[in-house]
């Protein structure tokens, strides 16, 4: 693994908690991590339970004991590094977005391609049961045609005009702001549920340009009191219009300004035959709603998916206890883990993530130029 | 009262209801009703209450027994009787939208400015005592600078297809489909609440394109089975971004093809200091969340506004016994007649009327051109 | 009617609102109300829509342009003024509880019985329309054999414990405290829903032995500062576990101490086949369960019962815009002139006012000798 | 351990998945496993990560490498497995009930006072980050004297006539039925947040006597069509009212006949200054209500219990990522390793497992009578 901060950890989770969960006929082995800084990577190999630590990720796709390239670091350095690793042979786990540019992203995409290795991306929110169970009902044409996709991902943590001008604000580094971390993943879910985008129109927002010079620790809360101030080069919030090649219209919006909405990754689907409704921070619960239930009885289904027939859901407990966010990463791995196995390639993968950077460029495209992009 | 429809119910059971619950000083009395159709216009009369019917809305006008005209027909209507009612000093609240074209809406606002009337466009929802709330905290500074306006108004009452092509999915009778219909609505709170709109840029889609011919019963719930088709020429779904003069993000969408949402109009309004949401079909319900609250006990405050402390609802009944959708009616012609007794200017009026227009005109244009369009 | 106050208000609304969207044959005149303070009833006729006032109220029942005598008065005079309104032939509704004690309860049955009058008690919230799509499904058998009926009437409004020792805090006036104020609907609801009580066992508890002595004003917001204290005679919170005589099992909790629940009547029925939750103020709002839902999409469906296939909701608007508190009232008096023009005895009467004190007797009983009552 | 079922599977995965969040400085290494059935054994130790097994729990109380020995076994067998390891010393985790009679726990508990052990019981719903919170503020007083504890325990898992008579619905092999297996719980949070328990009466009901001879399979899902029919010997439903010593009145109720409630584990508590909400199906929420809010500005605010102010939250993931139900065992894993490292006692214990089977004993007497009972 390349990286430990927030995302290490939560990948690291997945590794370590998947046997127990799911047997896929690999059991993952947590080789090494990497990091350039040797005290706190070394400390995070301990604490996420890694065989060895390595300060340069070369090392790591030097090793021959070593399969699974996992990278988790910030959004520029992907492509070097997992371009590398397919060059290497390994197979490949990317944080999103696949990278700061399309030209990036195509030539991740080719280096997958050549080297046939597996590979994904983490949009892991399409691994909540309650998301694959929705893909389900729309496979078998349970809500019919799509009219609506309807997405708001909403969170509050930069709100604070002290809050520092981390890695995530600066536009070199991670590619955009809140499109890109946060807006990147509801394009994700419209494209496993809905379909591909035709085109969009967008606005784009920073309400705080400048802030204290600095960086975040553990827990995203970090407020400094540093007086110098930098320049904030990405977006705070992004909105944007879509239409889908089937026709479906779309409604997106991200933001870091939504006061009270800690991490309210939520989306409303509405098609001929029935709809649902799917919120994150109570991301067991769907609701569902059918046109053909009886007159009189028509209203959203509240859906605990804890059961046997939810999709990952009766590999835990039995129905009515729930899960959380950190198995949408174990079930992510589960598919990688089984398309190795089984030969097959998983998704999301490098595909969908150049499929994903195209909306994303699209949707900045269109904030400069005041107009509908193509995608 | 110039018509008899689902509007005219509504409208005419304000008037019988006000006295009952608010003194204004002004007692209203419900002196005539008008409809082409005799038969029905008497029967409506009746069960309405009204002490007499015309069949020509002229005559209402000519009246002098009568002091306020109540305008609740078809959109293409609206300009031609309450310029006529304004030229014969008679006070005016009419329907939304105001008019079909800015043209005439420009002609009305300046109808009942020359003729000094006292005049309100009906936007009922801003009536509700949570949203009365909600201005309230935002002018007192409760909520700070706003970043975002989120509303989504969602019916799903013409999803069959088999729906008839009703007046209101006719452009020349209606101007606009759902846009203008509810979409409107939601432009209202949005400037009641926010501000005026800066630009704008949307898309305009029409799910099914021919419906039977034919008329809707009561209750909206009517199904044709008609075999001549029209062509429907309004919009079954509208949605559009905006900018606000005062540096707010709103995004707003309205569809009739949102299965399971009977009448879900709802907004989201972020601020630096605190958030509020508010759903019409809960409307007695507002949720309030505040920056400062204590850390560990931040989240929404699930506010159940019948209290003496809520506007209007020191009129109705103890804390917990809530009241519904007539009365946003109620209130509003409390204000009106409020106006009338005490010589101001009720809002809102013809000229948020015209400003509303002008949004609906914007957005209409911007999906034709596929651009931002200034408002 | 005789008494003027907090429920004075509710029916003279609801006579006046009747006709406007009911047709029963019978328009109601408001004649006459009565109340021993008269600018206080000269005030109440005025604003309530009365036609005339008396200070006696035996003269409203001498007065034969009257048909109908409604009760609105504290619990003890109910007696008197229901069987001198019986004797005389009128027509009569009464507030709940029927009486003070079971034997006045029992003389009152008796006077309407003899005299052949209609009689109605008024336990509105039977009356919402979703209560009445509850009892149309478990008259269908949707719900199979009940097992369970659990029922809430939370209320906190007297709290503070410097909230005056009300005329409703007095035994002798009030009869019993929160149990037959507000316990007294849950019991109806019970009754009306799943059957007859078989035995019951019960606690009740004063939390605030003594307040200062005062009267409430509108609103039930009150508070005195008065320092003179006088004690509370009756149970600020009782809860009591039942057995239905069809082996169903209940329990039941009324108190005014439950802080935050303003009006929190709320229950839940759970059934062989399936299972309903309602909750008096989400009143338009219906969650129903059936175990024969398609395994993998069980839930409780959240219906909004407005609706032309709900009782009473087609005579208002479009489905999603919802009634209120008020409108139960008027659906009561619907119904009791719906009995009177078609010559059937409505429910909840006398008979039922009778019963419901035969299980407030018996919890009461339970409460001192601390065992199992029969019913 | 010794047991592989349900709470084997739980248990193991804390042990597993503590080190990742939580440094305790005493790192868990899982010994072995025992069970009788060897090939079930065997595969339960592989699976759930046991370096061993044995087939006799009796072996591993006598190995010298083992110092915990963890019991999810049936009730029946708690008491001699228990007893045996506090007299080797070991210190002990054991399932709730603590065991089948009063007389057994008391047994139970003097052999872990005698033998200085370190002993828990596995009450784990107090350990969700919210339950911890609501612990928190009412020892800071922030909710002021109880008045109310009321607490429902619902589920649906056995409503089907043809699930079989599984162990958990014999009285000699589980003590009791839905009251020891889950009204225990409630118990316990109610001990735990408001405090202990002066007297009870209840009632209790099996509505289903007779079912199909079987055990259940993994998911707790399982029909069988055996025709052979045994008695059902416990409770299906119990029902109980409690004061408890500090005057706090409470009301409890635990089923497997409430259709559509698959975990529905919650409690409501109301005190003089504030009310609290939680429910394990949604357990990182916490609705609290404070009186001293601002007046209309009062409501229950709904907490999503992830962020670093709440107890064990900021182990996990930033604010707004829930955690699910087995983080609730991590967490009393936790407790326990921190008891045994920090040489302190830790609750719930043993001497809360007797004082908890002293309601329960209390309560079965009470249905029994027909009378109140003293705890």
């Amino acid at each position: 693994m390349v990286g430990y901060q927030f995302m290490g950890k939560a990948h690291s989770h997945a590794y370590r908690d998947l046997p127990f969960f799911f047997d896929t006929g690999i059991k993952p082995v947590q080789k090494a991590i990497s990091g350039r800084n040797e005290s706190a990577v070394k400390k995070a190999a301990e604490r996420f339970g890694w065989e060895s630590y390595e300060t340069d990720w070369r090392r790591l796709i030097e090793r021959e004991d070593i399969d699974v390239i996992d990278i988790v670091t910030p959004n520029h350095t992907h492509a070097e590094i997992a371009i590398a690793a397919a060059e290497a042979g390994k197979n490949i786990i990317t944080e999103k977005p696949l990278a700061l540019t399309l030209d990036e992203a195509q030539q991740m995409y080719e280096a997958v391609q050549k080297n046939k290795v597996t590979h994904m991306i983490c949009h892991n929110y399409r691994f909540s049961p309650a998301v694959q169970f929705t893909k389900k009902l729309i496979d078998q044409g349970r809500l019919g045609k799509i009219y609506h996709f309807r997405a708001n991902y909403l969170q509050d943590f930069i709100m604070d005009p002290q809050f520092p001008l981390v890695w995530r604000l600066k536009k070199d580094v991670s590619g955009s702001g809140v499109l890109g971390d946060i807006g990147a993943h509801s394009i994700d879910l419209a494209r496993f549920l809905v379909g591909e985008f035709k085109e969009v129109v967008s606005m784009m927002e920073t309400f705080i340009k400048e802030r204290p010079v600095g960086e975040m620790t553990e827990g995203l809360s970090a407020v400094s009191d540093n007086s110098t101030l930098g320049e904030v080069t990405v977006d705070d919030a992004t909105a944007f219009l879509a239409r889908f090649e089937n026709g479906a219209l779309g409604t997106f919006e991200a933001t870091r300004f939504a006061g009270g909405n800690r991490n309210k990754n939520k989306f409303e689907i509405n098609g001929e035959k029935g709809s649902v409704r799917w919120d994150m921070e109570n991301m067991n619960n769907l609701e569902v709603y059918f046109h053909d239930d009886e007159p009189g009885l028509q209203g959203f289904r509240l859906i605990n998916c804890t059961e046997e027939f939810h999709p990952y859901a009766g590999a835990y407990w039995p129905a009515g206890h729930i899960i959380g966010y950190e198995h949408t990463f174990i079930h992510l791995v589960h598919e990688f883990l089984n398309g190795i196995a089984n030969n097959y390639q998983p998704s999301p993968n490098f595909e969908d993530g150049l499929k994903n950077q195209k909306v994303l460029v699209a949707v900045e495209k269109s904030a400069e130029s005041k107009q509908w992009v193509n995608v």
